[in-house]
């Protein structure tokens, strides 16, 4: 077992270095160098990254090249992508990459071949989108379908929707799609409001196929298709021609009551959060079309190659997750805002949420030892320009700086210059002013020349003054597109994997989920059955106490 | 000017007794005290706030209570409520609170009866929802209105974007509601396609009516109506009964070409991210009808009233606040998650980010000091159960704890009982998972009696162990309705309003979002002029460069 990260020399070196530099203002690090940006923007492809505007020089960099290499990110690297069981609390390979290999190259593991079995069910989902849009396969009265259900919750949700969302320029049309995660009755409820029985197709998505909210929320959509499609004298079985079944366990959608040519298949090797790129991925192929999900994959090929091949010094999922634990463990600034400059991805920060802190969010390393430093971030976001009206604020001028990444496509899909334009410019100016701030006597120099009395301007001038030195990174890409959608959120799964990699955690697990589901079973007994009784703290048991009481439907 | 906060007795009081009881646990405290659940859990009506699950106890309480007095919270209160300028960096009254008091009450601010104003501009709002909704105002051709884009961003779009959604139960038909915020063309772009000009009214929002992102988008909207109701062979001015200005400049939409009968008002005594009670509220009147919003306002109004009037010792906004700031600067959480286990809640975090990172989120008190502790925190949450799915793993077991608010509607508007059963079930236990934890022996213990093998049970047992000791505070309420959503809401507000006053900060300014705003002008004009050319850093220039060679539309 090798030492913990915290107490190898590269980790006090960079501790050291971190003292030494302190005072490191931005604005000065930039009028020093005037070739900064070329020495820390990095390219994939037309895909750019700039980590010029991080507390970092190439001092910096080094020392955290060394800190990768004291936690062997090359040898992880290369026993994940080969396949060797790197989950290794659950004894599992961690392959969504190679959900992205083409059809001419092979992977085994554990003795089977993985290309090919990835590539059967590819060929099974664009039949399968080729018989829905092409009104092959219909309802039970014959309707073609134009309504989708899309029932999952987490990694069977979270991605689909947000790459749903992302690529609807691309989206054909003739389907709604519509997604259902919550057990939360609201939320199936507002779908099945809105769709005609005859023509909804329900896809239910869980690697388990067991996963309670999904379950109910199918379970509810069954019903209402049995009993909707009961009423135009559909034979009894006719619901299961509205319903695909994905998961892991392919066996499981059978007795739910979903036929196996119905059922699409993916494997324990993929993760859930990391399932967009399999069949979880179906409602995005509905969308977009086959052709276009390809694309996608290729993408995140793109970006895979890269972070298998190109040296740590110039490799950018490497580079991005050190830049984050520069600023987490030696700065400490231990959250991070994700804006991306694009109203299409206004679901990308929920969808990080889950990639990185399910991943990431853990206090035991490998070894099971407690870790005594931060690891993952807690990371929230809105897309840019509505998080400037919003939580800005608190990003200019908090007390505590918190390291933020603009995501910025350079073209847009809709005809309007104008629009555009202000878009980029405030993504630019945004970061320029996080970086550049305002000092008190500029502040109070400009308030001066606007006409203000000289005690008035004194005493606003704090106010209006900026800290800056704030950190961002800066991600430019051509355009949303679904290849440079997959290259993007591929450097966000390797820059999680990496940064776990350093932590020492195991970024493919989440037992952290565990406890709140076992405890809500007694719970839920108790909220059903006026004779069950449990143990609780005196909270707890008043709650129950309360909600027994309380009239459900209101 | 009052010492720093953190320099008075009752901060250092607080500090010494947070050193005194760190290894405190809330399983020992709730096994110590039976009855600590009727003692830490307060009302106000039928709202309960519980703050047992907070690490505090009567001694805690009482010292925060000294802080409070310590900061003048009572004080700041009253002056806030009568209407002093407690803004003071903009020379401002506060008063959302004067937009929830009754008809027959009266409020002088700088000589004017501001409640008078407020009744007749509600009964202006009641005239224009009645004329829309029952068709006697119509579009240029004569059409009913069925569709309605509400321009606006930030405050006056995020508070009826979040209340049309959440109280959608009570929505009345005939209206499609569509808001569009951002300035990238793709927001207005996919609502004017969804959009029939002849039925669309657009609603244009904005304090100033001179927001960039705002304008722009109404120009577009004004522009599409021009041209498509032109080829209708609609007069010209026909596109003005097609719109409706909201701004406390009432001047300024006329400029607009949105003539006086058309422009609801309110004034500079309103917070933009206190305005969803104003005219800024018209979406949500338009959804569920005028009688509903006013039991919005009657909600909000109930807790004004519990606010300005109980004990701080049993004041839920007060006590909410001190529960905030003992685990902000005292233990030393500097995040909220927020988990609405209410679907129609999707929205409440991104509100809440604005509500209270904008309002808080400074670093320079009153007097122009910069402050020397943290103020505002970082505000994320998605509704449970979703975030269960996503990122509660960091919450868990992350090496950080993060306070949560669980906020627990104990009925539904759904008849489905099995889903709300669940999900009641589920919040319980994530909070009693978060305060309780598993020790690595009881890991073990269950590991072993589900029958695995003992050198497995020792590996595994430290990755499903549960520090617990997590503090949350949980909100109950007998239902999402228009009613209790007001109390919610305004318990936040005032929540933030006790956090700033102690913190000694004026939660009522936002010159933070400045700054970005004035770099954005110079950069626009590179981006869009060819001899343009302005001084920036070094990686400002590159992406302007980079920005003028790339294709805008792709």
């Amino acid at each position: 077992m090798p030492p913990p990260i915290d107490q190898t020399p590269a980790w006090r070196a960079l501790a050291a270095h971190a003292s030494a530099t302190r005072q490191r203002s931005l604005r000065e690090l930039f009028a020093a160098d005037p070739q900064r940006f070329d020495a820390l923007s990095f390219r994939c492809g037309d895909l750019l990254l700039d980590l010029s505007r991080q507390r970092i020089d190439g001092e910096t960099l080094r020392l955290l090249i060394d800190l990768a290499e004291a936690a062997d990110v090359a040898g992880w690297r290369e026993r994940m992508l080969r396949g060797e069981h790197v989950n290794v609390t659950e004894d599992r390979a961690v392959l969504h990459t190679a959900l992205r290999l083409p059809e001419d190259k092979s992977l085994a593991v554990d003795g089977t071949d993985v290309v090919k079995d990835v590539h059967r069910e590819l060929r099974r989902m664009a039949e399968m989108v080729d018989a829905i849009r092409g009104g092959v396969w219909r309802g039970a009265s014959g309707e073609r379908f134009r309504q989708i259900i899309a029932i999952g919750i987490g990694g069977s949700d979270l991605g689909p929707r947000m790459v749903v969302d992302a690529l609807a320029p691309y989206r054909q049309d003739g389907l709604d799609i519509h997604f259902v995660s919550n057990v939360d009755g609201a939320d199936i409820s507002r779908a099945l409001a809105v769709c005609d029985p005859a023509a909804t197709l329900v896809i239910v998505a869980s690697k388990t196929f067991t996963t309670q909210e999904t379950m109910t929320n199918a379970e509810t959509a069954r019903d209402w298709l049995k009993k909707q499609l009961g009423k135009d004298g559909a034979e009894a079985g006719a619901w299961t021609r509205h319903f695909v079944g994905i998961s892991a366990n392919p066996q499981i959608p059978g007795k739910f009551g979903i036929p196996p040519e119905r059922v699409l298949q993916f494997w324990d090797w993929v993760g859930g959060r990391y399932s967009l790129w399999s069949a979880i991925g179906l409602p995005i192929a509905l969308s977009i079309g086959m052709p276009r999900f390809r694309e996608l994959l290729a993408g995140a090929h793109a970006m895979d190659e890269h972070f298998a091949t190109a040296p740590l010094q110039r490799n950018l999922p490497v580079l991005m997750a050190l830049a984050g634990i520069w600023n987490i463990n030696f700065l400490g600034f231990k959250a991070l805002a994700v804006l991306p400059y694009d109203q299409g991805l206004s679901k990308l920060a929920s969808y990080l949420q889950q990639a990185d802190m399910e991943s990431n969010g853990k206090g035991v390393d490998r070894w099971g030892r407690s870790v005594g430093y931060a690891t993952g971030p807690v990371v929230f976001g809105e897309p840019g320009t509505n998080g400037q009206h919003a939580f800005y604020q608190l990003l200019h001028q908090g007390p505590q700086p918190i390291p933020a990444d603009f995501i910025v496509p350079l073209g847009s899909h809709y005809r309007l210059d104008r629009h555009h334009d202000i878009l980029l410019a405030n993504a630019f100016a945004q970061a320029e002013a996080l970086m550049k701030g305002r000092t008190r006597a500029e502040a109070e120099a400009e308030l001066l020349q606007d006409g203000m009395a000289p005690e008035k301007a004194a005493m606003l001038a704090p106010q209006k003054a900026f800290p800056g030195n704030r950190p961002s990174t800066t991600i430019l890409l051509p355009r949303l597109d679904p290849y440079h959608l997959g290259m993007l959120i591929a450097l966000y799964e390797h820059k999680i994997f990496v940064q776990g990699t350093i932590w020492g955690i195991n970024s493919f697990d989440q037992w952290g989920v565990e406890l709140g589901k076992q405890l809500a079973k007694p719970i839920l007994e108790e909220l059903t059955r006026p004779d069950a009784k449990h143990a609780h703290d005196g909270a707890t048991s008043a709650m129950i106490a309360i909600a027994r009481g309380a009239p459900r439907l209101t």
